[in-house]
């Protein structure tokens, strides 16, 4: 078979958004709808048709895929579809969708800089938070692992969380964080959409330990990030609207026993 | 203060690739360091000068790092440093060098497709990996955890090894991977170099699963990648310099105990 081209097959930009994950929580699929949303571009998203959801993200991931003529198979959802592309993994998904849309530059340093912050960011607050309640397997019940999971929540509330809430601070207060409250540079980009929900599923999860660092006044640009990107006026219509869904047995979850001193 | 503007910081594309690291191990920065030696392009890595690694490192991640003039801080190491540029995280290094250096297309789909490879092998191989042997906190010894460790390893070995190394044959197995090899087209990119890294770990790590796995017969494609990527002339003479360390207390380890039955 000949080598791939990228410039053969040319993604039609008039071509739909099409967001492939499960249906019935926000999920990880919410890190890239934030950005249709705020910025107002039409996408399609499965969840909208939970009946047919499960079975659309099953025929992407099946152990069987080995993708199609122009894409290798992805591992797990969230899948982006654009025209004839189908990709995996949200920080690629992120990478994509984000300069086409207006939400980070299209080259230059910010592209890796941005990149470089999102990466940080889903491994504290995603790959990190869901390891709390599934601490020795995902193939296992939360309840078969709930009392390694309060060790490593236990950790997580005092190493983890000061850590990055620590680090986004220092993001917020390096030169390259301008005059508004956003991570980079003077206006919104792809990062505060990600950082805002990251916080939002890390509050629901553990709401007193989210308290503690409210009160602590250690991380004040981090609470205003979250408040400025909640006001956003697109967003706060998304949120009170149908299409955010409801917390569940997701990555951010509420087990009250995970917080317990 | 103003925006940053990505075009007024031009990189200086004569400047060195600096890699920032921790020495002693080969760790993630080796995920780094094999694209330099496969291109033969000259890189200055801070592993080589031992006695002042740590204290550079720790120049760029101290808790009161806000960063420079042109860059946010980074939170943990590997680092790159390229003229003006500073960035971390892995996936976003590989993504920056690649291109430049002949191991991955400059645009078009081949880059996402690439990327989305390379954090699936990432999410697997490195960070699933560091957890068997830190299940409940980083923060922790070993031998403070090893109960717990043992009982993620035996899932991991069980269920997580046998789905990364089936989707990685299956990536093989797609129209988009090209006569050779290779995971992506007809020639060798940076995705070859990060699973023949992982795949190492993990043999030093877990020897007897990955034993098993290859007289399974199922995963034939992964076992010749690594083989040909270990036979390439570039790659053959560095894994025989001083310049690659031994494996250490990083995140492949070999504790035997965990590969018990």
């Amino acid at each position: 078979m000949a080598q791939p081209d990228p410039k053969r097959v040319k993604t039609d930009d008039d071509a739909p958004y099409e967001l492939i994950y499960w249906p019935g929580l926000p999920g990880r699929g919410e890190l890239i709808r934030l950005l249709f949303e705020e910025a107002g571009v039409p996408y399609v998203d499965s969840a909208r048709t939970p009946d047919k959801a499960a079975a659309l993200v099953m025929s992407h991931i099946s152990p069987e895929s080995v993708g199609d003529d122009h894409n290798p198979p992805p591992l797990a959802p969230p899948i982006l579809k654009h025209g004839d592309l189908v990709i995996p993994q949200v920080p690629n998904i992120l990478l994509y969708i984000a300069p086409r849309i207006g939400l980070a530059p299209k080259e230059g340093h910010g592209v890796y800089h941005l990149n470089g912050i999102v990466l940080t960011i889903i491994d504290g607050l995603v790959n990190e938070m869901h390891e709390t309640h599934h601490p020795i397997a995902v193939s296992l019940y939360y309840a078969d692992q709930k009392e390694e999971a309060k060790k490593r929540s236990k950790y997580y509330i005092k190493d983890r969380l000061p850590k990055w809430f620590g680090y986004l601070q220092r993001v917020l207060d390096a030169k390259t964080s301008g005059e508004g409250p956003w991570l980079y540079g003077d206006s919104l980009t792809y990062a505060d959409l990600v950082l805002f929900q990251c916080f939002d599923g890390t509050k629901y999860a553990f709401p007193k330990a989210v308290e503690a660092l409210e009160k602590s006044g250690k991380y004040d640009g981090v609470f205003k990030l979250y408040e400025a990107v909640k006001e956003r006026p697109n967003i706060s219509k998304y949120l009170a609207s149908e299409r955010r869904q409801a917390y569940g047995e997701g990555i951010w979850r509420r087990y009250p026993e995970l917080e317990e001193d």
